[in-house]
């Protein structure tokens, strides 16, 4: 990869991020972007004076790289337009007390204006007259909804024809990829007639594009869009200005501002990578650089914290299926759990006495500093090392829900395996798992998109097909990643809305499933000790009317609370435990032929049966239910 | 109105409620529904048994209306066509053991189907005939989105072609309204070939149809559709059965299933109400009644409650806005702040210190009584009546929120004033508020589309024009709602996500706002007693870049911190106190000429107007905010 001439100016728009003016330019500073598009609304809203909002910039570090949007300017009757170029004086005044110089002019959507493209053209060269006399530069651009000029190059016709140097343009990649526009003709726009450029990701939503533009666009990488080949055709031009996001999204307008600024960032950088990797000689000469990602070669283990009433009933679990404790840490509760490269923590230490949660997973990485030193440069939080003299060093980062991420080298002659004193206890069973499968992290709404952006840029996995399941309790999105050779799978989900704050006993559970070739006998195991969760009858009768599988097969599903699904390349039987504690399980998973999903639609039999369980277990124990 | 030949039995399907089948069933049956569709998938999930799911329903008083849905069967090739006979013969057994008769069949979107009429017509009739064997009848129903048959018309020719006293039609009303199909041909559909209706309501989105049916359906009433001109063409017909609802919404699925049952009954009754209103003579014949609406006459009070320490605050409030202290209750520690008809109860009982809350609305009513009577039909919580002999006993509902509503005549020989001993306090100011304009009353997500509804037939309000603002920590829709007259003006708001959670010291404030002829005046008072809500000078430049305004005019706004909207009606004047307490603060409104609306796109500031003077108030008074 060639070292860029220059790392690009990275920027974001203030309405990407909640609060006040003052809560966004602080995170985006904190976050290190280099300027600011100051979105008007939050000005207007601001005590600050045009001064104030300068200096504040000046101290965080930031440029105001573009003062937006002014709208309904261009192609009107005459009075209208004087009236329209007094509004534009105004606005040039506030800009230059802000010390910002470039202003957005998105095409008009008035019902006053007409559609006449020299009309058009001759007032916004009128327009960059004035605000050329104030040292400002108009960036024109298209809205996918305007009502004249939709498409980034009818407004490139509309600039060139109106030949003013201080009318250029502004492209977005929302209103350009949105409306399926050929990119091509984006090389035959000169780089210096090139203002701006903003970036933003969408999912593919069919819908009007005013409410998917104003309600659902992502960082770039997030969504379905091709932002490493758009960007790449700007940079192509010579494009030298920033890179700036422009991201209107409902979750990310009420999440922390910090967390936001930080994803979008980390989103910039991972889009400059792709560029790096896959783009242009030009474009890959202009971009940063990032570590490259070691790949990661499977789980090393994964951490559950318990607390003391919950403990036993985690290390039960284990047992039942078949791990065995092999391992003590020499220096913290931790227990060492394993069979062949299934690995699982236990560690007691957890204050509440009946809480549980994946506190931790660990990636096998061929070179872990380097992973780390990957992870910081994208901004993850790195965590303070606890390691006593002799004890392995693991690099670890926080993810966006908390759970801490280690990097490991399992196999190497320090690994962190021989942290824990071997028991000398019996080894694990003959059947049982043979690796973690995934590990299913439920998230809160505002980190479910910062999850994905993390754990693809952090450990290189990719998105797979994303789900939405009518759960018992409300809507549950999920997102499965994973990587090239599907050593290490992720399985995030969501309650669309919330989910069951009605409903006494039900949190949001976390799971860890693990491989195995022999899932009934693990399920017969799990049964004999009272862990296996109880799939009703219903369902059987339900697979038996869908598929027609052969009796003995489907009998056999019956009697070990198996379920079932399949797709083009296999199939999958799994089960379950009930959760143990507050909000773990586990899940036996086997998967026959190459079947690639995750049973996504068994899950809200799965959820019912998980609440009778905790129901008959609580009425069982009629202690108190702390949940 | 006559009264109907018979009472309509009201059902609904399990899938318009959270839950497992078990609380579904529970919650249909205590709002008071006749009969369930129940949903494949919550059978599926249930542990009980066909027959014990039988005996649960006939415990509780439901019939088992239909059972739904059953996909993807009609015209396809040989093969495939047996398969599906035989999933339908398993799902046939399944209802002879549950008691249900009547199975509903989409309209396919199976690409293995062909288009083919008379194929679906003859596998249909094959269908039907092996039906009948059982005692079961099909309903056919068009899908929006069916691959071949996608309207009411089509599959009606299709039912009519198969001719099989067993074969019938489903028409739902989401299926037809949403692709605006042309619904005069229900006419022609004989009674006896209707075999099941289900209403479903929806907000006029601009997206792909299974998308906006999936998640945004509403309840009837609460949507955009004409669901009265709908069930009046219906039961013109001479259908009798179920009116029975489906709707799929992801606000719905989460919530308490036992509040979203009443609201789908509540809406059901006012859909009747309105066919007996409106309707045919046929249809008005076979509809329910409800008591009348007395019609709301005006705000008769709002109760503040406060706390010891915020009490104080709301005193000097209403003292600057010019209301006086001219009550206090007998034999509560209520005072009575009025001026004009703008009448405030400040009830200092609340426990927590710095909570203040709108505790309590209470509307004129010619007869409370009938207010209360119709209220209590609709199944609104009857609040329990505390009041010692010779005070005034004031019937009382609950709103969806918690907040009191109560039905007055404040005119009446024994009106509620005469509770209050007068207080020989000075008259109320010169100059002030003469009435109350509107209450703004923020909603949880769960509540907010209850709430309209609660509005809309308890006081018989008409919703005005939906409004969504990008507040500075979130997502805002707001629905305000009043009567013919405007004479109560209810303001409904929710945090789209959620709202700041971030943010600290935010929650989600409500509002009184009194209506003023001259709002400069009380805005200069508010100011004098440091009570007056600062904008910002940004905004009145951008009100000048924008609108032009005299500046003298402008100028007094700027000093007296006033905001400003117009309408095609009139203008409007608005500004504000600080919030007082934990959640309270008041506006002052002016209306000029016939404005109609509320400021709405104001909010934005005012909303970062209120979170700086926290922070304000914050670093004064250091002592730890409780919020």
């Amino acid at each position: 990869m060639t070292a860029p001439a220059h790392r690009p100016r990275l920027g974001i728009a203030t309405v990407c991020l909640s609060g006040t003016l003052e809560d966004k330019l602080d995170a985006a500073a904190a976050a290190g972007f280099d300027g600011v598009e100051i979105f008007e609304n939050d000005f207007v809203a601001a005590a600050l004076t045009p001064e104030q909002v300068r200096a504040r910039c000046a101290d965080l570090g930031l440029a105001i790289d573009l003062y937006q949007p002014f709208r309904d300017f261009e192609a009107v009757p005459p009075d209208l337009h004087e009236a329209n170029l007094r509004r534009a004086e105004h606005k040039f005044d506030v800009m230059e007390r802000l010390g910002a110089d470039t202003i957005l002019v998105c095409s008009t959507v008035s019902p006053d204006s007409v559609d006449d493209d020299d009309l058009a053209a001759e007032q916004l060269h009128r327009l960059a007259e004035r605000a050329a006399d104030h040292g400002i530069r108009i960036a024109y651009e298209a809205l996918a909804w305007g009502r004249h000029v939709s498409t980034y190059d009818h407004s490139w016709r509309i600039v060139r024809r109106a030949d003013h140097p201080a009318l250029g343009l502004c492209l977005d990649s929302f209103h350009i990829l949105s409306r399926g526009t050929d990119t091509a003709a984006i090389r035959v726009i000169p780089a210096e007639k090139l203002f701006f450029l903003q970036l933003a990701d969408a999912p593919r939503l069919h819908m009007d594009v005013l409410s998917w533009s104003r309600h659902h666009r992502l960082f770039p990488g997030q969504g379905a869009f091709d932002l490493t080949g758009f960007l790449d055709l700007v940079l192509a031009t010579g494009y030298t200005g920033p890179l700036s996001l422009e991201v209107f999204n409902d979750v990310f307008r009420q999440a922390d501002p910090r967390v936001a600024a930080v994803d979008a960032l980390r989103s910039l950088l991972s889009l400059q990578e792709s560029v790096a990797r896959e783009g242009s000689d030009r474009a890959r000469a202009s971009v940063g650089g990032l570590p490259s990602t070691p790949p990661v070669e499977g789980f090393a283990f994964v951490e559950i914290g318990a607390g003391r009433e919950a403990e036993p009933q985690v290390a039960a679990a284990l047992d039942a299926l078949g791990l065995a404790r092999t391992g003590q840490h020499r220096s913290k509760p931790v227990a060492l759990w394993q069979r062949g490269s299934a690995r699982v923590l236990v560690n007691g230490g957890v204050e509440d006495p009946g809480a549980t949660m994946v506190a931790a997973i660990a990636v096998e990485s061929p070179d872990p500093a380097a992973s780390a030193r990957r992870a910081e440069r994208l901004h993850a939080p790195i965590l303070p090392r606890e390691h006593r003299a002799g004890e392995a060093d693991l690099a670890a980062v926080a993810a966006p829900d908390g759970t801490s991420v280690f990097f490991c080298r399992t196999e190497a002659a320090e690994g962190w395996t021989a942290d824990f004193a071997p028991t000398g206890r019996p080894a694990a069973a003959d059947v049982g798992p043979t690796a973690v499968d995934h590990v299913a992290l439920t998230q809160q709404t505002d980190d479910f998109d910062g999850a994905a952006l993390f754990y693809r840029t952090v450990f290189g996995l990719h998105p797979e097909v994303p789900a939405e399941v009518a759960a018992p309790f409300g809507l549950v999105r999920s997102l499965s990643m994973t990587d090239a050779a599907q050593r290490v799978r992720i399985a995030l989900s969501v309650a669309a809305v919330r989910r069951g704050d009605w409903a006494p006993g039900v949190p949001h559970p976390q799971h860890v499933a693990f491989a195995t070739d022999d899932v009934e006998q693990v399920a017969r195991r799990l049964r004999e000790r009272g862990l296996l969760l109880a799939i009703p009858d219903n369902y059987y009768d339900d697979l038996d009317a869908r598929l027609a599988l052969p009796s003995d097969r489907l009998a056999s599903m019956r009697e070990h609370s198996l379920m079932y699904d399949r797709d083009e390349h296999g199939a999958f039987l799994h089960c379950y435990t009930p959760v143990l504690g507050s909000r773990v399980f586990f899940e036996v998973v086997h998967r026959i032929g190459g079947y690639r999903g995750y049973g996504a639609s068994n899950a809200p039999v799965r959820m019912a049966a998980h609440r009778r369980a905790r129901l008959q277990r609580s009425r069982r124990a009629p202690a108190p239910d702390t949940h």
